[in-house]
C-alpha cells in the first residue's frame, strides 16, 4: 500500500503522525495512507514566504503564464494514469476524471491565456489615473502587487485535481508561492499531480509545497501578507474564519462552502423547445455526474406546479440514461460517493428530506454489498417552502422538485431561500423573463446561468465552473470569489493608491504601450 | 444637558439603559448624555432592509447621487454649527472642526460626482463580455447589484462628521440603507448632523438610522446579505471578526483599524528642497492637526542618520508654529484629546516608547489644571528596529524620529515593520529612489504619498483622505478598503456572473450609451 509523502522545504517527507487509510470507493480496498504531519509548519510557511515568493516576483507575469502553461502540458501528457488513479480513489467514471482533471489543465491554460494581456511590470494598474489636486499635477493612480506571503489551498475531496489547480494557477500568476492541502479521502490524485509538478522544474523552489494529512499548527503561522483559500464544509469555513491567529492578523481569507444550488424552469419553456431538453440533461448531469458530488450541482429544481407530472416522469426518464455503477466499466454514468462517511451523510439526508417529500426515483437504501453506492434520487417537495430543501445540502446524486406558481417572484424568493448559492440556473426564451429572474436572485449568488434556445446547441453546462467567469457566492456559499480571468488574481494580489506628481507617477508606473492591464 | 436619542424604526427614541456622559475636553464639562439601548435591534435591521432598502432601490444610481449633493448643501448651511459642537464636544480648533465636516459634505460632493458615470440601470456591468463557448453565442458578462441587506456602520470618535458620511456616501450611492454608530465620546456631533439628515426630508425612510449610545445585540440580527463596516481599534476590529452570528452567516465585513503611519525623508531631498518644506509642514500638521488623532496621522519619520540633528530642530522649530490652548481661541493648532481615557492612553504609549528614546520636544507630564491636553512630542528612538516604534499606535500628538542608514531598502523594512498601514509618505525627487521604495512597500500599504518638489504647491496632505483614492491598508490596518471613486461600492455590491445566450445578455444588459460603467 502507497504511502503518501508531503513535498516541504524541497524534499518529499513522510509524516509521523496517525495514518488515515484511502480506499476504493467501488471495491472497499485499501490504496493508500496518509499519515499526520510531524512537519515543521513554521519552517514550510518560512520557504515559502522567502524562496518562493522571491523566486515567483523576479518573474514577469508573461513569464509566470508560460509557466503555467509548460505545466499543464506536462500534467497532460500523464492523462491516462492520472484518470485511473480518480476511478480508482475517486470512484470517478471515466468521464467525471476527465472532467476533474481536464478542467485542472484547462485552467492552467486558460489562465497562461489570460496572462498574455498583462505587461511586464512588477506591478499592474488598476483604473486610469486621476487629477487628485486643483490642477493635474497632484495626481493618483492605484496600483496592484504581489501580496509578501503564502498562500494555503485547503482543498475539497470532490475535485483534487481541479480544486488544486485553479487555485494554485491564479496564486502563482499573481506572483504568490502555494501551500497546497487536497482532501484526505482523494488525496492519491493531488499526491500523483503534485509529483509530476516537482519532477517537471517547472515551478521554482519554494512556489510549490503539498502537504498531504493534517495541517497542524499551519494556519497559526501564517500572517498580514498570506492567503488562505478554502473549498469544503460551511462548519470548517466557520472554524478557519474564527481562527484566533487569523483574526489577529487579518490574514486575507477566501471560503467557499456549501450551496444549496436550485435549477428553475420558467413557465415558457414547453416541452418541444430545444431548452427543456437541455434543462433534462443538465440536471440530470449534475446529479449524477461525480455522483452528485459538486459544489455547483442542482439540489432544487422549481418546476411550475402545473408541470409537475410531466418534469418529474421526463427526468426519471433522463436518470434512466446515466446507468451506476462500477466506475471502471465502460457506459457506466455514475459512481459511488467518496467514502462510507459521505455515503452515511447522504442517506441521512435523503432520509430527512423524505420526511417532507416523496421519492419519483431512488431512495436512501443500500446499494449491492461493496462500495459507497447510492442511487440517484429524485424527490417531489410536498411543501416547497420547507426549510429542508433549502438549509442542509446533501451532497450526493440528490435533487428535489420544487413545484412554484410559474410567476417570476415566487421563483425568486424560493432560489433565494436558499441563503446564498454559487449558481442557479434558469431555463427561459423569455428575455424580460430572465431579466427579473437575474435582479431578483443576482444579491444571492455568484453566477447565473439562463438557458434558451439559441444557445442550447453551444453551452456548457452550468455545473461547470469556467475560469472567464467568477465562481464563489455570497451567505451560505462563503462569500469567497475566485477565478472571473483576471479578477482571480485579486485575492493574491494588494491594491495601494500612489499619490504624487503626475509626471512622476507616469514615469515610474506607466500604462502599458497597448492595453488597459487589469481589464 | 442634552440627551442624545437614537433614530431608529422613523422616529427619535432615547436609550433606557445606563447612561455615559459626554464632555468638553477643554474644560472637563459635561454636556451631553447617552444611553445604552433598549432598541429592538432586530426590527431596526429589518426596517433597514425592507423599507430602506427597497425604497433607495427604486431610485437610480442617478437620482441617489442628487440625493447626495442635496445632502451635502443641506449639511453644509449648518456649518457654523457644526463647527461649534465640534469645538465643544471634540476638543477640536476649527480648523480641526473644519477638516472633519467640510470632509463629510465634501465627500457627499464627490460621490454625487462620481454617480454621474453611472448608468440608469439596476445593476452596473464589471468589465467587458466574453465569449464562453467555441462560438460567441454563449457569452459571459459580470454585472454587479446591490445587497439586499443594511450597512451597519461602527465609527470611530476622532471623525464623527467624515467618517460617518463617508461610509454612508458609498452605501447610499450603491443603494443599501444604513445603521450609523458614531463613537459615543464625540458622538454629539453626529447626532446633530443625524438631525439635519431627517429633517431635510432628502433620504428615503429607513435608508438612514443613527443609534447613539451602546449596539446591544444589534450584530446577532445581521445576515448574509448585510454589511459591517467599522473603524476602531484593532482589538474591537477582532473581536467583530471573530463574533458568532457575522461568521456563521458571512456577513461581509470591513475593517480599519491601527496604523503606525510612516513618513520617510529620502536622502536626495536637501534642506533648500521646497519638499524639504513640505516634510517638515506634514509632519507638524499630522502631529497636531485633531491633537494627532487621525488614523492616518504620521508616527514614525524616518530619517537618514546623518540628518538627524538637522531634522530634529527644524521639526521643533516647525511644532512651535502650532501652538497648544484652548481651540476655540484663536490662533491655536492643537487641542485637547478627546477624553480622559485618551489622555491617559496617549500619556501611558509616550512612557512606553521613552523607555526606548529621547525626547525632541515635549514629553507625558499633564498640561495645565483642567482639560485632556497632552504636548505635542518629538521623540528620536535609539535603537530604530525595536518594536515599542512599530507595533503600537500611541493615539495622540506624538511622532518618533526614526535614523535609517539613507539606503532604499533599509527605508523600506523599517517601513514594513509597521506591519500594515493606511498610508506612508515619501519624499524624494529622485524617481527611481522613490519607485523602488513603492515597490517594496505597496504590499503592505494601502497607500504612498510620494512628495516631491513639483508637486509641494499643489499637493493635499497625505493625512487628508481624498475620495478618489482608496483608504484602507492590510494586517494590522484591519485589511479593508473603502471610496477609491466607484470602488468604494463594491462593499455594498455582490458581483454575479451571467452566463448565457450572447443576444439575450446584451439585450437585456446592455452596456450603458457613453462608457464603461464601474471604471
Amino acid at each position: 500500500m502507497q504511502t503518501l509523502q508531503s513535498y516541504v522545504l524541497g524534499s518529499w517527507q513522510t509524516g509521523t503522525g496517525g495514518a488515515r487509510t484511502l480506499v476504493n470507493p467501488t471495491t472497499g480496498e485499501a490504496i493508500a495512507e496518509a499519515h499526520d504531519s510531524g512537519l515543521d509548519f513554521a519552517a514550510v510557511v518560512r520557504h515559502g514566504r522567502e524562496v518562493g515568493g522571491a523566486a515567483l516576483r523576479a518573474l514577469t507575469f508573461g513569464e509566470r503564464g508560460k509557466l503555467l502553461k509548460a505545466l499543464s502540458g506536462a500534467l497532460h501528457e500523464h492523462r491516462e494514469e492520472l484518470i485511473d488513479i480518480a476511478v480508482a480513489n475517486g470512484g470517478n467514471t471515466r468521464g467525471d476524471a476527465k472532467f476533474d482533471i481536464d478542467g485542472a489543465t484547462g485552467t492552467l491554460a486558460a489562465y497562461a491565456h489570460f496572462a498574455k494581456s498583462l505587461p511586464d511590470t512588477p506591478f499592474l494598474l488598476d483604473g486610469d489615473g486621476t487629477q487628485l489636486g486643483r490642477t493635474a499635477r497632484f495626481w493618483g493612480q492605484h496600483v496592484r502587487v504581489p501580496r509578501r506571503g503564502v498562500a494555503v489551498h485547503i482543498n475539497a475531496f470532490n475535485f483534487p485535481a481541479w480544486g488544486l489547480f485553479e487555485k494554485a494557477a491564479c496564486a502563482w500568476l499573481a506572483g504568490v508561492p502555494v501551500i497546497e492541502k487536497p482532501g484526505t479521502p482523494t488525496a492519491l490524485l493531488a499526491y500523483r499531480m503534485g509529483q509530476i509538478v516537482v519532477d517537471s522544474g517547472l515551478v521554482p523552489a519554494g512556489a510549490f509545497q503539498l502537504v498531504c494529512g493534517g495541517v497542524g499548527d499551519l494556519l497559526d503561522h501564517l500572517g498580514p501578507q498570506d492567503v488562505v483559500a478554502f473549498t469544503g464544509s460551511a462548519a470548517t469555513a466557520a472554524r478557519i474564519r474564527a481562527n484566533e491567529n487569523l483574526v489577529r492578523h487579518n490574514v486575507r481569507l477566501n471560503l467557499e462552502a456549501d450551496s444549496i444550488n436550485a435549477a428553475i424552469l420558467a413557465p415558457d419553456v414547453e416541452a418541444e423547445c430545444e431548452s427543456y431538453g437541455l434543462f433534462l440533461g443538465n440536471v440530470a448531469t449534475d446529479m449524477t455526474q461525480k455522483a452528485g458530488q459538486k459544489c455547483t450541482a442542482v439540489r432544487r429544481i422549481l418546476v411550475p406546479a402545473d408541470r409537475v407530472d410531466e418534469v418529474k416522469a421526463d427526468l426519471v426518464a433522463e436518470l434512466a440514461r446515466f446507468p451506476q455503477g462500477d466506475p471502471a466499466t465502460k457506459g457506466v454514468r455514475c459512481g459511488p460517493v467518496t467514502d462510507e462517511r459521505q455515503l452515511a451523510d447522504v442517506r441521512g439526508g435523503i432520509e430527512r428530506l423524505l420526511e417532507h417529500a416523496d421519492v419519483a426515483c431512488g431512495g436512501p437504501e443500500p446499494v449491492g454489498d461493496t462500495g459507497c453506492f447510492v442511487q440517484p434520487t429524485l424527490l417531489v417537495a410536498r411543501d416547497p417552502r420547507n426549510g429542508a430543501f433549502h438549509d442542509a445540502e446533501v451532497f450526493g446524486p440528490v435533487a428535489t422538485i420544487l413545484p412554484y406558481s410559474g410567476k417570476v417572484e415566487d421563483a425568486i424568493e424560493l432560489t433565494n431561500l436558499g441563503g446564498g448559492g454559487l449558481v442557479c440556473s434558469v431555463y427561459s426564451n423569455d428575455g424580460a423573463w430572465a431579466r427579473e429572474f437575474v435582479l431578483g436572485c443576482a444579491p444571492w449568488h455568484g453566477r447565473i446561468w439562463i438557458g434558451s434556445d439559441r444557445m442550447a446547441e453551444q453551452a456548457l453546462a452550468p455545473g461547470m465552473v469556467l475560469p472567464a467567469s467568477i465562481h464563489g457566492g455570497p451567505g451560505r456559499a462563503g462569500g469567497g470569489e475566485e477565478l472571473g480571468a483576471l479578477r482571480g488574481l485579486e485575492l493574491y494580489l494588494q491594491r495601494t493608491a500612489l499619490q504624487g506628481f503626475k509626471g512622476l507617477i507616469e514615469a515610474q508606473f506607466p500604462a502599458p504601450a497597448t492595453e488597459e492591464a487589469t481589464g
